[in-house]
């Protein structure tokens, strides 16, 4: 099942889009999908609505993020083999992670906006995991049992802010509008194994980024079970697992920042696809988030 | 004022405590303190309560986390000139800040969970301040306007975890019961200046953390204007602003670490003192916080 939010800022509602890519309301079926209705036991009652039977949204419409109150967002570094290779980096002995600020969440299509001082902006495909079911502790092998579904995320980091003021990657990480999520929600039974999943990245319609979940370093279970003898994760969290090789910082000769009016595509085969455009930053959605 | 969240875990109460330490109901005036209620445009109406009209609630009761659903917690690192100095370490040029989970808060006396595998667990005693209005670019003059008020935070920390398991500190600082904040939330009229708070931290009764908020590099407002050009802060978010000399992995000749039994007790002027007891990890509690 594919969940979405959609409408405007802050005014989003439930929906489901089918199997012939019709978006369908759920508002009659729940008030909204939040990080409670994607615990696994709640879900369940959400997979057995009968979509058929949904009022069809017509017309474009906006995708926000697909689940409301996430309550953390872990990332995992340097989680592709190809991706080290190409960094001329060692491949850890172990995850490592980061978070990124939940301020950070915006729509699939949102614009990005540039911070102010940002001269190293970059971007980053990557597969997300909504927790489903807390994890404490949890085993490898039980890891994929608690996880709800898979989005797709770009995680825009700026360079300049995570590598050159100090040693903390979240000064870089986690800027309102880095974290575009979705469009959709895509339950664990729809996606099957994800570690087989397609990823790209264009810029301005050049490929940036090519890549499959196959190369991942610490695969999604093992990424799970690590991090939750660390930190509890809830349902609704959100985990991001590395990027493939081609980002912005990596090109050779010379390294490709992004600046405004830059476009960005993006997507993993079963999960979607995105587009931002980067704009300036502005204080005019203030209070919409705040 | 002194707000408070008072009763078993999960079932907190909204409280306050009167000019003569009598805590009282303030379920007549507000269903719980949460971060929404904390915003300085709510807060005034808590503030303007008529307290000595509250049921006054007799016994022992035990604190919560003195605001629910805190978004966020951005915890500036190496933040005392007499800390730095101790550790043989340079003042950092501009503020380094890392993030806590969310789900290691707890509340102010509640145990102190020893995660599985943990060998290297400190202490730091910390000034917390609690946002209440959106921080975005906020200059630092005007950065004491956006604080609803101030907590005790005991910033719990695996050192081994933290600094020998990758370059990222949120390992070691995200485990479960590691943030134990309050009692109280001390609005900020009450506490005045935040730059001359005296500060302390035993550990089985032996004085081992001295200090007074005087000597922050970065003090409060600046550490708010410097992080809101990366992070926006939103009211209920939970900023904590670095410990003074003494820590356990400072101690000469040895370093000194928590293990189960060991009582911590600490505090800051104003904002009221907390005992912690360390005990064994446990699953018992997966499902209150899950």
């Amino acid at each position: 099942m594919k969940l979405v939010r959609f409408g405007p800022k802050g005014q989003e509602k439930p929906g489901v889009v089918d199997a012939e890519g019709k978006l369908r309301d759920l508002s009659s079926v729940v008030a909204d999908i939040t990080s409670e209705e994607v615990r696994l036991s709640k879900l369940a009652g959400l997979k057995a609505a009968d979509v058929a039977a949904l009022p069809v949204v017509e017309g474009d419409v906006r995708y926000g993020v697909p689940v409301k109150n996430i309550g953390k967002i872990i990332a995992v570094g340097l989680n592709y083999a190809d991706h080290a290779a190409e960094s001329n980096l060692p491949v850890p002995p172990e995850p490592i992670f980061f978070t990124k600020a939940i301020t950070s969440l915006c729509g699939a299509n949102d614009d990005v906006m540039k911070p102010r001082d940002a001269t190293k902006m970059d971007w980053e495909v990557e597969l997300g995991i909504i927790i489903g079911k807390t994890c404490r502790y949890v085993e490898e092998s039980e890891a994929l049992n608690h996880v709800a579904g898979y989005v797709l995320v770009n995680d825009v980091s700026e360079r300049a802010f995570q590598k050159e003021r100090g040693t903390q990657w979240v000064k870089g990480k986690g800027c309102d509008t880095f974290c575009p999520t979705g469009p959709w929600l895509v339950t664990a039974d729809e996606v099957g194994n994800p570690q087989e999943l397609d990823m790209f990245l264009d810029v301005n319609g050049v490929r940036m980024q090519t890549g499959n979940t196959r190369t991942m370093i610490f695969p999604v279970a093992e990424a799970i079970a690590y991090i939750s003898r660390f930190i509890t994760l809830q349902p609704g969290d959100l985990v991001i697992t590395g990027t493939p090789p081609g980002v912005g910082e990596g090109k050779k000769p010379d390294p490709i920042y992004l600046n405004v009016g830059d476009n960005m595509h993006l997507g993993v085969s079963k999960l979607g696809e995105q587009r931002q455009t980067v704009v300036a930053f502005s204080l005019e959605d203030q209070e919409i988030i705040g």
